[in-house]
């Protein structure tokens, strides 16, 4: 066998890492031959119910996880990490507006990102989960000046999972015959998932659905598809958003043809703003994720997606005393 | 691709359940080319976190889930199961006797026995979950005069699990090492994990680790590592207990060459009284578990047995009128 690889997880106690954890440990990432290192973090206050989820982990026999880690410092728990799953971040609060939360989320991110910088493989990749996941992305690569900037990625796998189901289940289809679906931009509700480019079983997209259910109905029901489950389930998403870490980090390594979705740094591609984290369709091979270029785009489209980028520059501006 | 594999699952919004489902339809228990179809039964309180999960279910795009049915009639559930996994049961109320416990829950077992035998399909394969899970399948079981008495089963996989994880931590190995290792009787604190027929690397465990920490601290640690769960995260055990579920229908399905550990019905094998659910040492083949036999057993594992199977009989006779 391989050596283990390290994987540092975050906010390893909560909802999103409990769902998260297993589906790792049983190789459902890295696969069924890789041996596995967990190195998880948690506040203080949640390292009593850490050690609850390591005892479960273990009551699994799990025979590819090598080693569990659990630690409140991030130094150790990203030290010589392969991948990172950044899940853990601070909750918007009654009253808290996004300023205040990205400030909270500040602290967080910066330090993580000083520990990535100082502790983690140099190889390593980073994928952030917890929200706001692309400003936090941002703020925690600005802090790893070492780390190539593409090494940190930002999740909208689960915007795009959703935006192809429900794209199924409206041509009455199944989702192996979506083709092309992309989600532009932030993670948040100005995110832009793109049918343009899109295919239903090798047609375009558009010439199954009508214009107005892609923008009255469809567009609106992916954007808040977080608050709907919010209030079905009495809480938030945490099987699906874990999931999706699954799904974000399998194909950034194993690879993926298909076009996915993900956070990334922007060099400029299709005019946005430099710098900023913004969710772009990719494939991925040999381990690196590339835009999808000349994608179609119309003025619709183009809208969305300027509406989005100021959010992400808006946010931005917001940490620059972070960045 | 082959015909879905109809999947129920009762308590689906759970704690289990939730941990449950999203393991099963991304191909964990029946592989990566099964089709599957769920079937998700909750008690009508529960009717709008079940509606919660399913939308995560979705928003997964998992290929394998071709259809997904929720529903609070067992009827409805199990109709043409091919799979039944039982995880729904009342748990214990302050103040709640065992005797309390077993009765709130021989109505819910007698239902189903009886929903399984009219509507599942005559092969289905049936795991139950819920506690008391002995006595619950031994109740759904009678109900269902139609089936094979063959195809109800109870876990106690998460107590072998747990047996292997910790014989392998105090040797300082890891879980492969570990063979032969079983759990007889009732999945309760009269369990007896069996290390006389277990190896360590191909030697006899026992000539790994003492007698007194056998006896004192092994057997009493895995009887209670509920509790102490419980204890740790403030909630029960649920993704191993979960995972245990996967573990046990993918192998009772794929088959098992390694000793596992299931409830199944006795058929008198070592002497067990005949009818009770008892689990045994089995391997699997076919679809089929087979009861190891001539396992070697000295006078302290005959007198734990017996103390478990004491146990499975007065609950037995306390559902008495259900059987």
């Amino acid at each position: 066998m391989t050596d283990p690889v390290r994987i540092a997880v975050t906010g390893a106690a909560g909802q999103i890492g409990y769902a998260l954890l297993f589906r790792i440990a049983s190789g459902a990432m890295l696969g069924k031959d890789q041996p596995i290192e967990l190195k998880l973090l948690e506040i203080p206050p949640a390292m009593d119910a850490l050690r609850g989820v390591v005892m479960e982990v273990e009551d699994c026999a799990f025979p590819l996880v090598r080693n569990v880690v659990t630690t409140d410092q991030p130094e150790v728990a990203f030290e010589g990490a392969d991948v990172a799953m950044l899940v853990g971040s601070r909750p918007r609060g009654p009253g808290m507006e996004r300023k205040d939360l990205l400030e909270a989320n500040g602290a967080i991110f910066t330090q993580q990102g000083k520990a990535l910088n100082d502790h983690a493989a140099k190889h390593v990749k980073v994928l952030v989960v917890g929200n706001p996941a692309n400003t936090n992305c941002l703020i925690a690569q600005n802090n790893a000046p070492d780390l190539d900037p593409a090494n940190f990625t930002a999740m909208t796998k689960l915007d795009h999972n959703r935006a192809i189901a429900q794209l199924a289940r409206q041509v009455g289809g199944v989702v192996e015959d979506i083709d092309g679906l992309a989600i532009w931009g932030n993670h948040s509700s100005t995110m832009f998932p793109d049918l343009i480019g899109a295919t239903v079983k090798g047609k375009p997209a558009l010439e199954n659905v009508s214009q107005s259910w892609y923008e009255d109905e469809y567009i609106p029901s992916i954007q808040q598809r977080g608050a709907a489950i919010i209030a079905a389930r009495g809480s938030s998403s945490a099987a699906s958003a874990a999931n999706a870490a699954v799904e974000h980090v399998r194909e950034w390594i194993a690879g993926s043809d298909a076009v996915t979705s993900m956070g990334i740094r922007s060099s400029g591609q299709y005019g946005i703003e430099e710098g900023v984290i913004f969710s772009y369709p990719v494939t991925v091979s040999n381990g690196a994720y590339n835009v999808a270029e000349n994608r179609e785009l119309n003025d619709f489209a183009r809208s969305k997606i300027e509406t989005t980028e100021v959010e992400l520059i808006k946010e931005r501006d917001a940490v620059a005393h972070l960045l």
